[in-house]
């Protein structure tokens, strides 16, 4: 069997939520055996499963212990697998289930957020070699001391992609609930475009700023192993978004994407003395007290005193103000000043920087609008900009209206 | 640490039906530690959770695949024990779960109702030495090609023995929602004893002629490693009953229990030439069939012909019928007579042999109460008697009364 006809498929959580939803994929898996392909699936846990087991972890305990916590949640998916399993005998199709366990997908032993370093692909390619559809547990694998692990939220798109890696297979399926990636969150927006093509890099940005489609590592997996990841629904036969290398789209957009991502605080710290070592020593505090910075912005004033600026979740505000209080003599600051709750909206684009005044044209726009600017970043494929959080709708709104709806220029 | 701290403990599917019930299981198993013992806990799925996991299995298929159906039903225990360890940890007890296959559990492939091979015990020795409680998800083992494999039902039973056995533990508390073997089923009879032991071969017989308090296999198996078998209740604190080797029991009753089996059905095969071969026949084409044949009687007429009696379950009385004509011609049988609705009446006890009468007595009170005994047939320890079904309660009633309620004597 030629590795050129093996395809990965990952069906998420809503894909497989009930028994007659899990037909309807065994259905889908049989078209693609049809079609000359040999399918190994990666599948989710089904539906609201991973949430009450949670629940269940809750009734006995406000702090489970994380390895107790993977043994429990990686059932989930260990259902899902043998269902699909029997769901393919009934219509006639050989499978065979494997847990993580069983394929040997080897993490590290950090519980709840492992990393994948291996995967036997023994046991797999000897099922496919006696035809047989191969079924994966998502999310789940053993540490060194065959520890269950889990990868965390959404992790089964990792698994998915790492078994693409390791079985040389350049395309990656991920079948969900939405039927690929739109330009906007089609909640907000009243016409969102679906994108044909995005780029890892893109994808990634987008993922960073709030658009929820896939799981960051998958991405960085897949630009690492150039697997191409088609998104796309279960619930339908048209093609999705193809996630891809850069070089190899055929149509590069200006933006391909608007996001707004909420619940974020800002910090500015002001007058400063300019002098190096300064920003290393605020946001080493921040990394040290785990808590995640987003946007940083520094701006040098009169006098070689400069300000700093930043966002955080909303949630690490009060300890990241505390800790900014902690430091400010030490740093011989005037002032800090602090505003808990702000939006970030963003453009994202492979095309935008090698095109004139994207980023001279959003500020425009905002300001036609009456939105103010606080904070501005930009990347090499992206631009950010800090409004106030009851601006963040409209400002979605008027910038994917300009870039990305023509008909209404 | 020494083996003679370690104690096995199974608790079954009621016992940890909640999360407050596994709460009050992780109570006791604390006392159980602060008494000095070092438990190594076996667990059942939570309550329903093995029925539930069925039903989704009947909405995808009526024949469902035996492995996938064993890599299904094994979530089942892979969540008590998870919750178990959490709720340890929550009373500031430490402990760690294993599934079968992190220890090894080692069985043949024969899914849905392996057998246990061995067991490693190495990582159940490193943690009980770091002072952790084992807890070890019952009813599941792998075969030697990583497959999961389950052991049938009550198999947690077998599960907890087994590692009595690799453990060098001589007992083994099967903790459960009855408080012990009883003389006779509390549903029936009015005043049952309970009984402070009994031999692993009235507990075999017992759980052959209908009483469903220990898995069979797992009575075996401490039988071949004398681990006495401690039925309890973790609902009270109250001793229970040892199931143990008949010589070192301290009580041995001339009467240990009085079962009824229902749903059997006879058949009766008469006139045949008393020849040899002729009962090896008949059995061979059921065990083929795999019709499971529970009391046989033969008895030898006039002109050398006999008669041949025996039992079967009532599902499988078409089946046995049909056969039995087939062979009809070939065995010079006459007359096939077959009745579909019987009980049998049994008595069991090691006291029984060694004391005189005691079948005569039973028979008489059967009489007394104008019930009629179509077949006997007795072994070393037990005496069973085929009688009408209308009339297994009534017979149930008046034989416990007679031998086991002495002061209504």
């Amino acid at each position: 069997m030629a590795d050129s006809k093996i395809i990965v498929q990952k069906y998420g959580g809503t894909s497989v939520g009930s028994t007659d939803r899990i037909k309807a994929v065994a259905r889908r898996i049989k078209s693609s055996v049809e079609k000359g392909y040999s399918p190994v699936v990666v599948v989710s846990a089904m539906g609201k499963t991973t949430d009450e087991l949670v629940k269940l972890a809750e009734e006995i305990t406000k702090s489970p212990n994380r390895r107790e916590m993977d043994m429990l949640l990686s059932t989930g998916e260990q259902v899902t697998i043998s269902l699909l399993a029997m769901s393919l005998h009934e219509i006639g199709i050989d499978a065979v289930s494997f847990t993580g366990s069983q394929i040997k997908v080897l993490t590290d032993g950090n519980f709840s957020n492992a990393k994948i370093q291996s995967i036997s692909t023994e046991k797999i390619r000897k099922s496919l070699e006696s035809n047989k559809v191969v079924i994966v547990a998502g999310f789940q694998g053993v540490d060194d001391d065959e520890n269950i692990t889990t990868l965390g939220r959404g992790g089964s798109d990792t698994s998915a992609v790492a078994l693409a890696a390791v079985l040389n297979c350049n395309m990656c399926e991920i079948y969900t609930d939405v039927d690929g990636v739109y330009t906007a969150d089609p909640r907000v927006v009243e016409r969102p475009l679906k994108l044909k093509e995005i780029s890892y890099d893109e994808m990634l940005e987008l993922s960073r700023l709030g658009a929820a489609v896939l799981h960051s590592r998958s991405v960085e997996f897949a630009k690492k192993y150039k697997i191409n990841l088609h998104v796309r629904s279960s619930f339908k036969d048209d093609k999705g978004t193809i996630v891809m290398p850069r070089e190899e789209m055929m149509e590069k957009l200006l933006i391909s994407g608007v996001t707004t991502k909420l619940d974020e605080s800002k910090i500015t710290i002001r007058d400063i003395p300019d002098r190096p070592g300064i920003a290393a020593k605020l946001f080493e505090l921040m990394g040290k007290n785990k808590i995640y910075v987003n946007m940083i912005v520094q701006s040098t004033g009169h006098d070689n005193r400069a300000s700093i600026s930043f966002t955080v979740k909303k949630s690490d505000f009060d300890e990241a103000l505390k800790l900014c209080n902690t430091l400010k003599d030490e740093l011989g600051a005037t002032e800090i000043n602090a505003k808990e709750d702000i939006a970030i909206v963003s453009a994202v684009g492979v095309g935008m920087l090698s095109a004139y005044g994207v980023a001279g044209n959003m500020f425009h726009i905002l300001a036609q609008n009456g939105i103010n600017i606080e904070m501005i970043s930009t990347s090499e494929i992206g631009i950010s900009c800090v409004i106030d959080s009851k601006d963040a709708e409209s400002a979605l709104k008027a910038i994917h209206k300009t870039f990305l709806e023509p008909e209404s220029k």
